[in-house]
């Protein structure tokens, strides 16, 4: 996709400064863009790079006074970083928009309803009596199972498995590999030391605006539902069990794992390769610092945690680095030790 | 599926105390039950539930006394619980018994055999030379490579991908995006400081009665067998490494890794987001806390540990306790120190 | 595949001991092989295993003198780990060869050009304008999106994901369920609290001869690329972040995961579970042992390191160990404390 150096300044409410005949195929940071690619300055730390891009455009400030020289076209507009963004979701928008249409072979089930402008990519696969709602797309090699709902406009990428009786918001993204709806954990122990399956016959609900990241798992409720809230924003290979709710807005980095029927409020944020225990809840508004292991509840809104068992993410910090010290600490002890025999020894109390 | 009261009782060997030609569609927990739903109470503390429920049909026990009115159908069985479960038993058997049959395409290799009433999903591959049993379900886009076996009854899900020359017993399960036979990470340094590939020759060997989560990954031996034992239970997102050899039993939580060529004995209990070191023994029975670190080898069955590197699990949660306060620990030091100086310097031995 | 100990023996140089004219079908340890299998003698060690062996041939050093009857055929070689290191190449060669041809069904896009000599498996999606190169294995259920580059000799793995635009060089081998390019998590809080994506338009570039394991997960960069450098060896479920680049010849074991924007140097060495954080830059040579969490940038190449926060990995240790002993430190402390006050009260200073 080819515009113009005007059509995007038209598009952003902009004023061009140089050749506006330029054409813009890509965008790029400036100090990676190189012809035929837009950037843009918002901190004046960049601003260096400015004067030797060899990006075709970038957009600056309506006040920008370039203080050397520039080969580059501007466009000027009332705030850099929010039409760079712009220009980011209209092209997102248009590559999305490239995606339309039923490829073949591709398999759907007795009783199953897809709706209008929808994509449907080779060898997907859609079980019976599903309903799939409008601009849905489906990429090649997903798998949705018998009685899944998918609202509108979400995105299926490719290799996503949703199992049976799932229920998908609108404009939800599950990325590749991602699972929604195996089974839970669940087996019970036997007199001679095998386990039994719990067999698990409930499923999991993703509300609007959920994403979900690659190779990611969550897993059905055993009975009732696994729920993610709207907004609920899940990174690359993070771990839901079964029971598990999660809160509006809550944010989870890659590969943090939640244990079975916990309960996590809304808009927290938990950083990488978290642990968080089963059957506990977590207030709204938690922060967990990476690798923090989470095994009881967070009655307090708001609270900032670390460490394994985590607790206050300062005081955590103050600790381990007292940690760093701890054998030189364990020599202190000892000296004072043997000074003090020595005083008792040498009758000072005598 | 849809059952009257009467025949659920029938088939639990129950006494129906209210309207026995309702109607069951699903089940579900006391306190979530709504029309259609049949729940039941086990543990007194849910009894409330039993006056408010919209459950058409409750199981309890057969000496059970309501306190109250209550709008549910009741069924009175000897056990509550265990009725439960077999319904939810005889429930999943069901649904599993509706999938039947071969969806096209699908891809059959030269020389392998099938037994008789699988179920072969569209876009599942088995290569050649494979055998599999009678009653298997292997679900759509499963990747069989080959020389593989399959055991009865062995359930295989959607996108799982097996390797060459694996053998997969009888009564397992294999959950969405799991991968096993993969090749071991084997790299031998060279002088020039890259890694040339060692080959990766061997096959995993899954027992009977294993069961493997959602996309966790196992890899085969550089030569032999990397072996689960019966009744083996794996989580989701679990990575086990080449040549391991995990005993009958053993239960792996979620996002656990087993490094290369360790052997972990019968009925462990790891927790979630463990890790295990290459080339070492685990006893039998050794229990792991979630997120513990395993550097050595556990000699004596039962062990039960936490913490990285890994220790006695309630040592670990003394020394955790005391970790918190090492900061105020560390000023105690140092006003023991002050004071001793001052003793000293004060010519208290003079 | 079967071979005669004499065939064996002439590729390898060497000189037989016994039949030659013995069938060997496939390599084994010498303490497991069985009738048909080839095994080798390079450590003393192992010594023992050649008076029992079942194996039908044994490779052994020129100088090896048997201090015991045995009854296997030996093959007499300079160095027998070199040796029979060329025979499991040789072997899985012959094993990559014997995958050739394009399968049915299977989707090629418009504009996408395919070398010569390529395997391309049943279901495998291949996108629009694609660069495909020879000799490339394109396993059952992979996915190729749109103007992908793949170079010569490749093998892409069942089942794996790749997004559009990413390049993946020569002698790449991506093991299956792995997803090259799907989105970074990138999102901008809004006001609300909700979260607005930020769109991920960049790609992922692997270099030469770049392995990648299991399931793992290699984001998109925002802009521009997530680069992978010549030789670097990625094990099963690990997750690298948009932005990230990665140096020649670095191994990062199983599920580590290296946040957003950081740059790792050449010949790193990082464990299992280990974590990085975002934006920050790590040395060359760097080791990082298992489960360790990079917090902060490191400068000296070559550094070890350990523990969350991590630090210097023979100190980690070191602190390791006292933490074992805290709550008797603690102890000492308090005993300390209550002797000086006895002191003090007694009068000393006085």
């Amino acid at each position: 996709m080819k515009f113009t150096v005007k059509q995007i300044a038209h598009l952003l409410n902009g004023e061009v400064k140089g050749d506006e005949s330029l054409t813009i195929s890509q965008l790029a940071k400036i100090e990676e863009g190189s012809t035929g690619d837009i950037s843009f300055l918002a901190n004046e730390k960049y601003e260096p790079f400015l004067y030797t891009t060899n990006a075709t455009a970038v957009i600056v400030g309506r006040n920008f006074e370039p203080r050397k020289e520039y080969s580059t076209t501007l466009i000027l507009v009332e705030n850099p970083y929010t039409a760079f963004t712009q220009l980011l979701e209209e092209y997102q928008k248009m590559l999305d928009a490239s995606k339309k249409g039923i490829e073949q072979p591709s398999f759907v089930g007795e009783g199953t309803t897809v709706g209008e402008n929808i994509y449907q990519g080779a060898f997907s696969y859609i079980g019976k009596n599903c309903k799939i709602g409008k601009n849905v797309k489906i990429y090649p090699q997903a798998y949705i199972s018998d009685n899944v709902n998918i609202g509108d406009n979400t995105i299926i990428y490719a290799g996503v498995k949703i199992y049976a009786n799932c229920v998908i918001g609108n404009d939800c993204v599950v990325h590749s590999g991602a699972v929604i709806g195996s089974d839970g954990f669940g087996f019970a122990p036997q007199a001679d030391g095998t386990y039994k399956t719990i067999p698990q016959l409930g499923n999991v609900i993703l509300e609007d605006n959920v994403s979900i990241g690659s190779n990611s798992t969550i897993d059905c409720a055993t009975m009732g539902s696994t729920i993610l809230r709207k907004g609920v924003k899940i990174d690359n290979l993070v771990q839901i069990a079964h029971n598990v709710e999660i809160g509006e807005n809550t944010v989870i980095a890659a590969q943090t794992g939640v244990a079975g029927s916990t309960k996590i409020g809304k808009n927290c944020v938990l950083g990488g390769q978290v642990g968080v225990n089963g059957h506990i809840t977590i207030a709204d508004g938690t922060k967990a610092g990476g690798k923090a292991g989470i095994t009881k509840s967070v009655r307090k809104a708001g609270t900032a945690l670390n460490g394994n068992p985590a607790f206050d993410a300062t005081e955590y910090l103050r600790s381990m680095a007292v940690l760093r010290k701890l054998p030189a600490l364990e020599k202190q002890v000892k000296a004072l030790e043997e000074q003090l025999l020595e005083l008792n020894q040498q009758g000072v109390l005598a």
